[in-house]
C-alpha cells in the first residue's frame, strides 16, 4: 500500500468513525477538530468525496425536471430544467434547506444567484467557492452543471463530517440561466455579478418562444424579472462582485467533448476558455409560389441559408474553429410559399479571439456573395443582416487556481495505482462557456474537467459514471482546501 | 371598325340601356330576353365583363383579412385571409348574400364548400360552375382564388344584366381552404368532392401551427371540422360530386408565373397541370453542444438538411423539375446545441408524373447519402425519413373545355385592335395546383390565365391589373356560355 493510500485511509476511518459525533458537534457548537492550513501536505492529497453519497444527492436533485426517458434505468433520463422554471425553484429551495442545514449563511441576489457560505476561521474575509448551475437545456442531461453544484454539497458534507475547518470559508454557489436556453444571454446572471452585463439588460431578458415546455412562452413571453419574481427567487442583495465578493471560483464540469473519454484520461486541468461570438442573422428574400416559379426566379431565402450554413462549416474548420446553428425560422411556413425571410442563429467559436474575427469576417462577405446571387435574376437579391448577441473573448484562468487544480488531480489520480499517475491527467481548453469565464474576470478562477460517454452533453443521454463524478469531486475539494492554504499560510 | 367589335358595342349597349328593367324583371318573374344557344357567334364573342364593377367587388371582398401594406393606394395591401377565419367567415357571408340576391340558390355541403346557381331554362341537368377559392396563404394577394371567385359573381351579374338565359344553370363555387396553408392539405374540399379525399380525413385535419396568425394554433391545433362548426358553414348536404354534380368547371386564375407577362401576351389557355409530390421529412441527428462538439463529431441535422436542399434544387434543376422547401422546424431550437431534429416539407413538381419520380427516387438516393456522411464519425449517423403527404399526379384538362377557351381568349383579344390577336393568347401549363385539379377528375374542366406583375404570387404584392382582370372575366364568361352552347346544340 503506497503511503499516501495509508494516510487517507487513515484519515477517512477516523473521519467516518467519528462522523455522527462531529456533526452533532459541528451543528450545536460549530466545534472543528481539524484546520486546513496545519494539515500536511499527504493529508490534503487523501481528501476524497464519498462517491454514493454524491451519486444519491445528484439524482434526488434530478426528480425535480427530469426529461426524456433513454434506458430502462432508475436515472437513466434526461433532464429539462429550465432557468427559473417551477422545477428549477424546486431544486433551488433543495439547495437552500441542504446548505442551511450543513451550517451554511445563504444569499440571494437580484438576480437569483444563490451563495451558500461554510464559514471559515477568520471573519470578514471572502470565501472560496465552488459554483456552477443547476439549471439545463431544453433536452439536457443530469450531468451539465449539476455535477459542478453537486460536488459542491458534497464538499460541504465532506468537510463537516471530517471536522475540517478552513482559514477563510468555503461557499457553494448556483448561477441563474447559465444555460441562456430559457433566457437568451448564457452565463448571464455571472455576467451581471462580474459587472460585465447590465442589470436592466438581463432582467428584461424575454424568455425564447421556441422552448417548448413553457407554456407562457407562446402567448405572451415571460420577462427574466418577472420569472424571478414568480417563483420567489428576486432577491434584495445587488447582484455584483463588490456586494457578495468572493476569493475565488473552482467548478467542475463534464468535458462535453470526446479527448479524455477517448484518451482513457481521469481529469482535465482547465487552462482557457476559447472565444465565441453569438449572432442572429435575418435573411430577406421574397416569398414566391413553389410550383410556379423557376429557380431563376427566385429569392429563396431557406435556399440561401442552406448555402450559407453549408458554407460555415467549411471556413470555420479551414481555421481550426467552429460554426453552428441551433435555432431557424423559416417565415411564412408555408408549404407551397417560398420563404422570404429566415431568421437564424449563428455560435463561432475558436481557441484564440483573432480566429473567430476572422471566421467572421470571412463569413460576412461569404453570406453576403451567396445571398447576391439567390435572386440576381429578377434583379431582387436577398440581403443578409448581422446582430451581435454575445461576445466572449478567449479566457486564461489564473496560474494559483491551475496549480491548485493540477497538485490535486495528481494525487486524487494515485488511485489508480498505476505506474505513471500523472497520465491519467491532462491539461485541457474548454470549447463552452461557464460562469467561470465571468468569474475570472474579477477573482482568481480555475475548471476541473471529467470525461463523460462519447463526449456527449446537451443531450439526455449525457453520462458521467459514478466513479468519474466522485474523482471530480474529489479534485474541486482538495483544490479549494489548497486554495485556502495558499491564501494563508504566506 | 371590326365587324365584332360593332357587335359587341351593340350588344354591351343594349344590355347597359335595359339593364334596369332587366334587373328588376329578373328578380320579380325571372323573364329572360335572350337565350344562350340562339346567339350567334359574334354575339358570343362580343360578350364582356364590367371592368369597374368587378374591380370595385373584388377590393370589397379584401375587406376581410386584408393584410401587408406595400404601397399609399388604398387597395395595396396583400391578404391574410386563412380559411375557416371569421374573416373567412366574412366573405363567405357576402358570397352567400350577394349570390342569392343574384337570384341564385345557395348550397353548402359538408367541408363548407358553397354551390350557388343560377338556373338555366332546362330543369334537372347540372350547372356549368365557375370556380376558385376565397381563402389565401398567410401572407397573400388580392387576386390568387380570389379573382376566380368574383369573375364568377361579375359573369352572374352580367348575364342578369342582358337577361341572358342558358340552357342549363351557370353556378358559381368557392372551394374550401384550396391553399391548404391553415389546414396542410390543399384543394382538400375539392377533393373530398371529387371522392379523392375521405371526409374523415378532411375532417380530422389539424391546423399548422405556425400559422402566427391564428391565436389558437399555438395551443391547441383547431380540427377543420371544428372550425366549420365554429363558423357555421358545416353544411348537412354531403360533399360529393354524386350530390352536388356539375357539368363541367372552368377557373379563371393569374398565371403565378412570368410566362405572359414577358411575352407581353394576355391570356393562357391552360392544357395541364404540372405533376407534384408533397413529403414531409424528419432527419435524425443527435444533439450536442456546439462548443466542444468537433465537426467530425457532430449528427447535425440541420447541417444535413443544408445539404439536401442544395442537393434538391441541383438534381430537380437537372431534370426541368421544381424541389421546394417551405416549412422547417430544427428542435431543440438553442443558440448552443446543435439540433438533433430537423422536419421540413418538401415539394417537388415537374411537367410529368414520371418526372417528378425520378427526381424523388434520386433525393431519396442522395439524401440518405447526406444523412450518413453526417455522423459517420462517431458511428451515429443521421438518418432521414419520408412521408409523402399528397400526390398530384399531373392532369390534362378537357379538350372541350379548352376549345371553349381558345375560343373566348382569342375573341377577347381582338379588343386589342391590333394585327394578330391570337398572338396575345398562348397556351400554357399550370405550375401550381388548383381545385379543378380535382374537379377534372370527374367532369370536363379548363382554366385561364392572365398576367401577373412580376409572376409574383403568395406574396402581398400579388398584382393583376383591373384590365387583365377584365379581360379573364369576359374570357370565362365567354367559355361558360360557348360551353352551354355546346352542350345543347347538339
Amino acid at each position: 500500500m503506497a503511503p499516501r493510500m495509508a494516510a487517507f485511509l487513515h484519515l477517512f476511518r477516523s473521519a467516518r468513525s467519528s462522523s455522527i459525533q462531529i456533526r452533532r458537534a459541528f451543528s450545536v457548537s460549530r466545534k472543528r477538530t481539524m484546520l486546513s492550513t496545519e494539515l500536511t501536505e499527504a493529508q490534503v492529497s487523501a481528501l476524497r468525496a464519498n462517491k454514493d453519497r454524491l451519486a444519491q444527492d445528484l439524482h434526488h436533485t434530478c426528480q425535480w425536471g427530469y426529461g426524456i426517458r433513454w434506458g430502462d434505468g432508475h436515472t437513466d433520463t434526461g433532464m429539462q430544467r429550465l432557468a427559473l422554471s417551477q422545477e428549477d425553484k424546486q431544486v433551488r429551495d433543495w439547495f437552500i434547506a441542504t446548505t442551511k442545514a450543513l451550517g451554511c449563511r445563504v444569499i440571494v441576489d437580484a438576480m437569483g444567484n444563490i451563495f451558500a457560505v461554510r464559514p471559515g476561521r477568520r471573519a470578514n474575509v471572502p470565501a472560496t467557492f465552488i459554483g456552477s448551475h443547476l439549471d439545463t437545456q431544453p433536452t439536457g442531461g443530469r450531468y451539465d452543471g449539476i455535477l459542478g453544484v453537486l460536488s459542491g454539497i458534497e464538499t460541504l458534507k465532506t468537510l463537516n463530517d471530517m471536522g475540517l475547518e478552513t482559514e477563510g470559508g468555503v461557499g457553494v454557489v448556483n448561477w441563474t440561466n447559465e444555460e441562456g436556453a430559457r433566457f437568451p444571454i448564457s452565463m448571464v446572471s455571472s455576467g451581471v455579478w462580474a459587472e460585465c452585463i447590465p442589470l436592466e439588460k438581463a432582467h428584461a431578458l424575454k424568455e425564447v418562444p421556441t422552448v417548448a415546455s413553457l407554456p407562457s412562452a407562446a402567448s405572451a413571453p415571460e420577462s427574466m424579472k418577472s420569472a424571478l419574481k414568480k417563483i420567489d427567487y428576486l432577491g434584495s442583495v445587488p447582484c455584483s462582485y463588490k456586494e457578495t465578493p468572493i476569493a475565488a471560483h473552482f467548478e467542475l464540469h463534464i468535458e462535453q467533448g470526446p479527448h479524455l473519454i477517448t484518451a482513457g484520461q481521469q481529469v482535465g486541468v482547465v487552462t482557457a476558455v476559447q472565444a465565441y461570438r453569438w449572432f442572429r442573422l435575418n435573411i430577406f428574400g421574397r416569398d414566391t409560389h413553389t410550383g410556379t416559379t423557376a429557380f431563376e426566379h427566385r429569392a429563396d431565402a431557406l435556399y440561401a441559408f442552406s448555402r450559407m450554413m453549408v458554407q460555415a462549416r467549411e471556413v470555420a474548420a479551414s481555421h481550426g474553429c467552429l460554426a453552428s446553428v441551433g435555432i431557424i425560422e423559416a417565415k411564412p411556413g408555408s408549404v407551397n410559399t417560398v420563404p422570404g425571410t429566415v431568421s437564424f442563429s449563428l455560435d463561432i467559436r475558436g481557441p484564440k479571439t483573432e480566429l473567430v474575427e476572422v471566421v467572421e469576417a470571412e463569413l460576412r462577405q461569404d453570406f453576403d456573395a451567396i445571398a447576391a446571387e439567390e435572386g440576381k435574376g429578377i434583379g431582387k437579391p436577398c440581403r443578409v443582416e448581422w446582430t451581435l448577441d454575445f461576445d466572449s473573448p478567449a479566457v486564461d484562468f489564473h496560474p494559483d487556481c491551475i496549480e491548485c487544480v493540477q497538485q490535486s488531480a495528481e494525487a486524487v489520480a494515485t488511485d489508480a495505482g498505476i505506474a505513471d499517475p500523472k497520465s491519467l491527467v491532462r491539461t485541457i481548453m474548454s470549447g463552452a462557456g461557464h460562469d467561470s469565464v465571468f468569474t475570472s474576470k474579477r477573482v482568481p478562477t480555475g475548471m476541473i474537467f471529467v470525461p463523460c460517454k462519447d463526449g456527449l452533453s446537451h443531450h439526455p443521454e449525457e453520462f458521467c459514471s459514478a466513479d468519474d463524478c466522485a474523482r471530480g469531486a474529489s479534485v474541486i475539494m482538495q483544490a479549494v482546501i489548497r486554495y485556502d492554504r495558499k491564501r494563508f499560510s504566506a
